[in-house]
């Protein structure tokens, strides 16, 4: 607009178009159709690709033009994306007005950031503020991202970055002064010990709301598992009822929009199959402090197929971490864990709470390496809260599982998010077995997590593997390694072929 | 495909659709739309943004996925976008298959380059193959432009770059052993030297086989000047004979593919309103290669409001320009010119058409600063020929010029290629005068620019601007700046309008 600064009466009425919604879903990237022989088109010089700023005198968004040659979109009339039509908040025939896009003042920053400059906090503040409104294309996020990605982050930018993303989405605050949380770097088959710390960490009289993610690209989210066993879908209402009345919950962290700027972020990343460590940092700790929280431990596992690949990353990320933290005022303390192997036995949400049940009720068949880890963190919040000193809070952890306290709080928790369930078993089963006599010498836990997510993890909740195969193990020849469960012949028949046609997922030497 | 390596008989024929055209261009990018509900779609776990291989059989190419809930697809239909359909081959109603996309393997080399790692010339013709197959989506393409910005190419890497670029399009080769190029890295309206340049040199007896580009966003590209007087969209075989029988030929070159990743690259770049200086080098000399060039002259205008603008930027590009140029077997030769003011007075095709053929036909009107820098440039062409001597090569074009033999040529060119023509001359003008007496001390060539798109250029040929106003000038008040040209009286307001809205588009003092 500020293009043409005059503008007269008759072309504001020319750059007028009807809504029609033509159903088409572009994700989170705005798109507009117009005609090729729109007026407007033709006048503006609209080309495809084009970024329009599309108004309904209300509110505003910014599209990318695609040019419709079809009789989809008649004459006066354009067409949104969903995402669009939401934002912008239109239905099919209401009036909407478009015009050239002034350069968004936000992206210069980015282009000084992939010219080498370092971005202060104000600058982060637009940025984010701009993509969480919609008003980054996918190209310029993957810009953005590929200046992020390699260190490209220093400490200042992480903690402006983690800043802003605090102030784009909704924020929680709660009845205690201390707020616990803890949070894995993910990567790890198996590794749900998020249902038992906060059991333990709750029954010991601590605040910990806990929102957990489902599956994205994994045989089973934390919030998938817990759906086996109790309601996760709970409004905010509903969460705070919860925790104040059990000092915990587990719940899906999708209904509150903690830092929706987040999502948008790693669907790009998921595009271009990085990781931007610093945005990642940014992620998590504003998350975190969004939600309320005041402690929190993260789990980062170390391991050759997890997502952290040596120890000197880990510990790298760990520094980047607690002082980000320090910065926003979070008490952070990290916890390298080994990540070499699968923790656990289930692989797929309902395998991983019969998992977490066994643990909880001391039941002799549990995994050891489940309840290991789960007390571990657990002791370190314990620890954390400054209740318990240094060196007592893993007694006391083991003191509250043992007792079945932390049982009894579990499902009393269950109960309290809409009652518990016990997780399904899955009808059809195929074991895979050792081919030759020896010792388990590595496991390809990416694989073994394709394995699982092509028996139906996470869609078909009792889908997935149980693992038998911990490191160091002697096994001889036809040994079960593994049982792909799954919940219909096909699915089995599609993990059974993939395990076959894959050599070394688990090596015997 | 591999990811199911035992794909059954009957999920090949789950994942058949037929092909719909519903008419959309989302310009290069491949987009497959596809149903919600659609049994591939939910049997394969498709969503949308999902990048997925698209094949009839005979060809495959990649799309992105976007999803469709409204009726503009039935069940059994998959929708493409109009260049897949095309690049695919297909027409509404043909049978495609659809699977998941393997990661595209050169895209891993991109990711080391995201990562600070130097390309090798075998990685960089993987990635400028797999561009050219339209396998890359835009968001890969911004991450590996945004990884090409701010000198993050070496000299090898450029050279590899260029290499890749030159082997993936059309060549073309000449009768001569000698074949003669320029260049101007653009930014400059009005320097339109290519057609005086051209017959002065054919007139010479050197071959010079121009192919210009039209305007992307200037208000006149090359190819839009020399249509104002003669035809330019020449197939291959009609510029072969223009050449064959003149010596030289302006033309546009975009019937002639010679490096089509070029353009794939520059509508990202465009999209992010960066330059990346590496891919510029890359993607000049590359295409001077491939149309068979054997010595360039390359123009480098450095002006505040140019393209390039300091001294030093100049003699960077200059240093590996002529590097890139040695590695490629390509004798470049460059030269720093002044970018501070328009070279001529026309801005707009016919206007600059006007200015060309006054220079050429010796005129007393002539722009002076369009004829001694299309003679620098013609006499630098003639040295590097090697016959003529340094120092005489200026002298040379200077004789061929005010002899008429460069207007002879000129006008057989012209004659060739299909006729010549009179440039037209816009129905409405507006003159812009000083509002004050005084010393022309600045000009800004990009907003100048931008009121004569306003104008009309270059849709409108005739439109534009003439420029009485160089640096330099005593100037009275009410004296004429420069007179808008336009084809419409709404045209003319809109110029007029934004020239008047924008102060110090020329400052006086």
């Amino acid at each position: 607009m500020a293009r043409y600064p005059r503008m007269t009466k008759e072309n504001q009425n020319l750059n007028q178009l009807r809504v029609k919604n033509i159903g088409i879903d572009t994700y989170r990237e705005n798109i507009l159709f117009m005609r090729y022989d729109c007026e407007v088109c033709l006048s503006e010089g609209f080309t495809a690709l084009t970024r329009i700023v599309v108004t309904n005198g209300k509110k505003s968004i910014i599209a990318t033009l695609n040019v419709v040659t079809s009789e989809i979109i008649s004459h006066g009339e354009a067409g949104l994306s969903i995402e669009a039509m939401k934002r912008l908040g239109v239905k099919t025939g209401d009036s909407i007005r478009v015009s050239h896009l002034n350069p968004i003042e936000s992206f210069k920053k980015v282009r000084a950031k992939m010219y080498g400059n370092e971005l202060n906090e104000a600058s982060l503040a637009e940025i984010v503020n701009d993509i969480a409104g919609g008003r980054y294309s996918n190209i310029e996020l993957a810009a953005f991202i590929t200046s992020c990605v390699n260190k490209n982050l220093s400490l200042n930018e992480i903690t402006g970055l983690t800043k802003a993303m605090i102030n784009t989405g909704e924020k929680l605050n709660w009845s205690s002064s201390l707020v616990f949380d803890k949070h894995c770097v993910g990567g790890l088959p198996g590794n749900r010990t998020t249902p038992i710390v906060v059991s333990i960490v709750a029954a010991c009289g601590l605040m910990i709301p806990k929102t957990s993610s489902r599956a994205i690209t994994s045989p089973a989210g934390t919030a998938d598992t817990m759906e086996t066993m109790a309601p996760v879908a709970l409004t905010i209402d509903q969460m705070r009822k919860v925790v104040e009345a059990e000092g915990g919950c587990v719940v899906w962290g999708g209904t509150v929009q903690l830092s929706p700027v987040d999502d948008i972020l790693i669907s790009v990343e998921k595009a271009l199959n990085v990781d931007s460590e610093g945005q990642m940092i940014a992620s998590v700790l504003s998350k975190k402090a969004a939600a309320g929280s005041t402690h929190v431990i993260i789990d980062i596992p170390v391991g050759e197929t997890a997502k952290v690949r040596s120890r000197q990353s880990a510990e790298y990320l760990q520094h980047q971490m607690e002082s980000v933290g320090k910065a926003i005022g979070l008490i952070v303390k990290t916890i390298i864990t080994d990540g070499s192997q699968p923790v656990g036995k289930g692989i797929g949400p309902a395998l991983e709470a019969h998992d977490i049940l066994d643990v909880l009720k001391n039941n002799t068949v549990a995994s050891h390496t489940l309840r290991e880890r789960s007390l571990e963190l657990a002791g370190a919040l314990l620890e954390l809260s400054g209740q318990w000193s240094e060196g007592k809070g893993l007694a006391q952890a083991v003191e509250v599982l043992e007792s079945g306290k932390a049982y009894q709080k579990f499902m009393r928790i269950c109960e309290a998010q809409g009652g518990f369930r016990l997780p399904p078993r899955a009808k059809f089963q195929y074991d895979v077995l050792a081919d030759h006599k020896g010792m388990i010498a590595s496991i390809d836990n990416r694989t073994l997590a394709r394995v699982a997510k092509l028996a139906g993890a996470p869609k078909s909740p009792a889908s997935g593997l149980e693992f038998y195969a911990p490191l160091g193990k002697h096994v001889d020849k036809g040994d079960v390694l593994y049982t792909i469960h799954a919940e219909s012949e096909g699915e089995l028949l599609y993990a059974r072929n993939y395990a076959e046609s894959v050599n070394h997922i688990i090596s015997i030497i």
